[in-house]
């Protein structure tokens, strides 16, 4: 791993961490640059998150919206991909110590995304596990459908109504696209699969301390979804926030629920990572940044992504969403790219870098079969149409043809058929103890 | 569960187990007999097996070779589907005895599988994963794209080599299929990827006790399969019956190998359960039946599949495959069908049951990217057109639409890109300790 003692290569290194949007956005962006980078991530795998939550409700399969980060930079020769976890980085002497490595920098970019978070009750994290990686996803799946499995076993009616409820915590786009899935799952597509349980009984919970779902939407958008989901048989909890959970008990607002499934879409928290850095972050444990992303007092140290706590150009706050992030990545590429030319022709730096402004598109969230909420440019969009504008434009940034194909088979399948493709218990023989709720 | 106490159902209770092969076919055709049957397995999932091997060799996704039990009897109201695991049968009591539930029986039929065997030396099980499961397939995957990860982070050459190793063992069809798919994932797929190792460089050794590849096969088969995975960069060792594994050290003949990853397709073993019934077994474990499939001395139990020691009408012995354990499961429902349906009409039962006879279709293997041998009635072919009969006939056989257009789908662009879809190490957070080996 010395190679950047060797002294044949005078390039600049760039440590690129996360291969998150921020990541493969800035590595492409850095394809003709004349620099080394070095892409580390803990998995092998780009993760296409938006879709996360169609792995952990049985709609798709894991590798169909995760691709190896080594295939996506084949035809990118600047760029080393490291599978390895990063432990600290030491600002001062510009070092990266991973579990396996220490790598040495010239610029470092920080787009390591962000965790689950519970509002400082990490107890929680146990019984109502997050949906941040694809082990998360899948374990949902595993649990959600063994709990109907047992529930069909079941002779005890309050036992098999606790097995059958799911309680989904966070009325964001994840919870509500959760939610909705859950309630299509139990009503459309087991239904008819089982023959001693009626299915469609199963109660999905979705709540939300806020008066209202989507808070980043309008509130008509709110309105709608919140009316969409309760007429596709979910229990919309509002102005509910969650004082406990342990083991399968959760309690929020005035009501006490238990159930053999709780999840939890509701906050985030930076990597501990950050808080080790000696410098700004915010409650979440986000780093604070300069408006060009940089790190104050380390011009050469930037940060993308969901883990930046940035306000762009115009003074706003940078949502934690894709577009965001893939922005975030080509303007950190830009301004080292910049640099480094300049450097190489001898010419002299600009007096300041350009600052960061977010272009927003729009966001988009989906509420079930062929129903979901869109806001672009101040316009408005529900329902049908809606849900196809988040068809097209997920499919569109679904990296890699093969994912895009196949995935498109499947939606149409499940859309025309209610299946779901992925309905299977995987990791059965990996559990040593069920986990108690089941 | 006391649904056989039920006094407004007076139909005869027929307890499959396994919804393998055998089972899925049992079941089908009872569907318009007036009994009712219940399909009891560990699993959510039939597993399509003969494409396991492309799932550990990261070519296909879990759910596109499996799909949920219920969802496959969704039209059969006289098929009840339970998950759970069997642990004894009492022949005496007709009873089946599992983990949540015991259930009684008039008819009984076993379809339970094999294991996989390590002839007397289960202790190598740990050091040399067998290939029966989903979970199987993904530990595979997981730890042979893990070690080409650590291979491409190692300085030391002997143990980069050591990480590149990689020792099937077993040169019947399931070795030879992964033997060929692994020298494609090194020297096709991965090698424009990695950096600073030369995949290409891997080995793979195809391990064999007899003096030939594909024993089931003609010579001359078995003959073309050997050079061709020579070709393709697979090392053969035919006369090498393996004396030890432990940790990552294989012995076999007289060479001594270090690898990362040692696979073990050699041998079956039926499960436990078969030594407790108290009847005639193999060396294996199989059941030995009669000529209709029942036991000895138990003409209301059945036995279909791998776990059957079956001879058949005409003195062959039935091989532990696919369309045999098809033909048994329908086999089976014939039988008791036919005396069902006589009973209630009041017809006198036949004075000897139909037996057992294999309808030999021929066999297939494929080695690689357009390339297998196939033998039917008296026919042999290898090559491209081997190729496309196998391609053929395991998409025909693939239960479902989408999994059938999905997998071709794979295939296709995998076989014009030299990609794999389903290159993700997943299940890294449930280790809490890599293997040793790794």
């Amino acid at each position: 791993m010395n190679t950047e003692e060797d002294p044949e290569n005078k390039r600049k290194h760039i440590v690129m961490l996360g291969a998150g949007f921020a990541g493969l956005e800035f590595c492409k962006a850095m394809k003709d640059v004349p620099v080394r980078v070095t892409l580390i991530d803990r998995q092998n795998y780009h993760l296409f998150q938006p879709l996360l939550y169609q792995v952990a409700t049985a709609g798709l399969a894991a590798p169909e919206i995760a691709r190896a980060v080594r295939a996506i930079f084949t035809e990118y020769p600047n760029v080393t991909t490291l599978m390895d976890e990063v432990t600290s980085v030491d600002l001062r002497s510009r070092e990266v110590h991973c579990k396996e490595h220490t790598l040495t920098y010239d610029y470092l970019v920080i787009g390591l995304g962000v965790k689950t978070g519970y509002f400082g009750h990490d107890e929680w994290a146990k019984d109502a596990p997050g949906l941040k990686t694809l082990d998360d996803a899948m374990a949902i799946r595993r649990n959600v459908l063994l709990a109907f499995e047992r529930a069909e076993m079941c002779e005890d009616p309050e036992e098999k109504r606790r097995l059958m409820n799911i309680v989904v915590v966070g009325g964001g786009p994840t919870g509500v696209e959760m939610a909705g899935s859950f309630a299509e799952l139990s009503r459309r597509v087991l239904k008819k699969d089982f023959r001693r349980t009626d299915t469609a009984e199963a109660h999905i919970y979705l709540v939300e301390a806020a008066p209202r779902l989507l808070g980043m939407f309008d509130e008509k958008l709110s309105e709608y979804t919140r009316r969409h989901l309760e007429k596709m048989g979910v229990t919309v909890k509002l102005n509910s926030p969650v004082k406990r959970v342990e083991d399968d008990v959760v309690e929020f607002g005035d009501e006490t629920v238990r159930a053999a499934n709780v999840i939890w879409a509701a906050g985030i928290k930076a990597p501990e990572l950050t808080s080790k850095l000696g410098v700004e972050t915010d409650r979440a444990g986000r780093i604070k940044v300069n408006q060009d992303l940089s790190i104050p007092g380390h011009p050469e140290v930037f940060v993308a992504g969901d883990i930046a706590a940035c306000i762009d150009a115009k003074g706003r706050n940078v949502p934690g969403l894709c577009p965001a992030a893939m922005q975030m990545g080509r303007h950190a590429a830009k301004v080292i790219a910049n640099e480094v030319e300049r450097e190489i022709l001898l010419q002299p730096q600009p007096k300041e870098r350009e600052a960061f402004s977010y272009f927003d598109k729009g966001s988009m969230a989906t509420i079930g079969r062929s129903a979901a909420v869109a806001s672009s440019m101040g316009l408005k969009f529900t329902g049908f149409i809606a849900w196809l504008m988040w068809l097209f434009v997920h499919l569109m940034f679904l990296v890699g043809f093969r994912n895009k194909l196949a995935v498109l088979l499947q939606w149409f399948y499940a859309y025309i058929h209610y299946q779901r493709g992925a309905r299977i218990i995987t990791g059965l023989e990996k559990i040593e103890k069920l986990p108690v709720k089941l």
